[in-house]
């Protein structure tokens, strides 16, 4: 195995978030699931904006939103993830390259424009999302740079990449290449309604060792399992899991192994303005952590470090140096 | 003079803000002077770009910000300025719309894409503006509609206006028909470094009376005479105005009329996160105020609540309703 290049390479569906603030009551009239993500088409990303207020724009994708966070972190990042060449990806790969993490997917000259995603954040701080995949359904397995991810000690997939049609075989050709090179396979289930969509096959990427660290919520694992016994679920990912890490919220998270379930709290934080991002970060401080060698537990502070930053404002990136902070509270020396 | 149909009418340059943080460093590296606005050509807003960390795009513009503000006091607002049919273009005219001001802008459907401005916020939350035009040059008088300036209580134009080429004859078409219909014509300078591109013809447009209400802040005001002496340029500006307030931030500001100088404290705020905005905010709630009648002490106050509100989060236009505000504070009632 060769020194590696980048700590860590994700890849996910590339996408830029248009966020505005609404009540409760507009998530009735528009028919949505409160802090869930749904698959939109054209026409109804069209209307849900016609409805939508006021919105700023910002650069987004969960993967995406992972990587920029273990690049703030200090650590070697790439991402690999398709825009259109139009304003919106032009946007995209800026931001992503302006916090300091390699992106080179071509973007796609022709076809749908960009993906956005449109979030809605209701007064709680819950983020309730709506997707239009857009040019992030192009990606190919063709997208996929060998050397890149062979050179990459951490790969890092969302659950997302299961939804555009060929990215499922970009994400299987990343796994076989980044093992071939003796790598690790990071998996975030990404969604509880995700996970119904492609439950058999995520349990079967678990079970037959293709992801070595899972991240799930507590919704996600309960849909995986289809059940609504949170321990019965753990004692379940047990089996099947080499590591997994399961997050509860302000609860904290609970490290997954064979060997046992430990219980690591969440950050204390003044207030939570939008929960976009959250999973993301949290998954951005796991992995730097995981990936410099600390212990499980050590590894979980420093995601709910990075948690605690993004939940205490309006977007899905840090704003300020993720890597400050935790030389701050003495977790990264 | 017939009812009115709208409190306030805005001409000014459509603009989508392009913000990202920096040090006091990067202003020096790239040339800028703190605090202004420069004008860029379309290779150096690139440079720029590239050179910038991450950003967020959300609707901009002087006169377009203050016209979200009067909406957001409830009072009927509408917005002249030009965009072109793309991506930003779109998301301009979706969120000015959205905020319950009308649009009827034909936007440009070829030619320069829609202005964006560069906006560096540093540590101390003051912000330093780079402005590409684009498609605000193409302005033109035809865009002004008759019926709706003259059914406008407030005309409200702005001192960049002067920039682009054939926006100034929109400026003085629209200063015509207002007085025409008997309607107030108001302007803010804008800016000091456009004061000094401008100084003859803005001295004219207030001493002839094309101008009943001016706005301008402290260096602005320094700029149109010349001078370091503040009470000197008050002084001469009773002399020339009917009516203006200066503000001069978190000393507040001062109403000048011919009979006396009135000073009005700033509302109290926590922390500056970031100042874009605080003068277009300002202008919002004096219009607002004085449309309504109320004494120019009031006015000012209404201006210093919404200031406050805009510098106390990143954006330049409003995150609550400021007529809540207003209600609370028993300013609007």
């Amino acid at each position: 195995m060769t020194t590696s290049r980048y700590d860590v390479l994700g890849i996910g569906n590339a996408i830029v978030d248009v966020i505005a603030k609404a009540g409760d009551d507009f998530l009735v009239a528009q028919g949505m699931h409160k802090g869930t993500m749904a698959l939109i088409d054209e026409a109804r990303a069209q209307a849900i904006y016609d409805a939508m207020g006021p919105a700023t724009e910002s650069s987004g994708g969960s993967a995406a939103n992972t990587i920029v966070g273990v690049a703030s972190f200090g650590a070697r990042a790439a991402f690999v993830g398709k825009v259109r060449s139009d304003e919106l990806g032009g946007a995209f790969a800026h931001d992503i390259r302006a916090a300091n993490v390699a992106f080179d997917t071509k973007p796609a000259q022709e076809g749908p424009s960009t993906a956005r995603c449109y979030i809605i954040v209701t007064p709680d701080g819950e983020r309730t999302m709506n997707t239009y995949l857009g040019a992030a359904q192009d990606l190919q397995p063709g997208d996929i740079d060998e050397n890149a991810i062979a050179s990459a000690a951490d790969v890092y997939l969302e659950g997302y990449l299961w939804d555009p049609p060929h990215a499922k075989q970009a994400f299987v050709k990343a796994a076989r290449i980044a093992h071939g090179a003796g790598r690790r396979v990071a998996l975030t289930l990404s969604d509880a309604f995700c996970v119904g969509r492609y439950r058999a096959e995520f349990l079967d990427l678990i079970r037959n060792g293709t992801v070595d660290i899972l991240f799930a919520n507590e919704g996600e694992l309960l849909s995986l399992y289809e059940t609504a016994d949170f321990d019965a679920a753990v004692k379940t990912l047990r089996s099947d899991a080499t590591l997994a890490v399961v997050t509860r919220s302000e609860k904290g998270c609970v490290v997954v192994t064979p060997d046992k379930a430990e219980a690591v709290p969440a950050a204390k934080i003044e207030r939570v303005v939008d929960v976009t991002g959250a999973g993301d970060l949290f998954a951005a401080g796991f992995l730097v952590g995981h990936s410099r060698g600390r212990d499980n537990a050590t590894a979980a502070r420093l995601g709910a470090l990075a948690a605690a930053e993004v939940i205490q404002h309006v977007g899905a990136r840090p704003l300020v140096s993720l890597k400050t902070l935790a030389e701050q509270q003495r977790l990264l020396t």
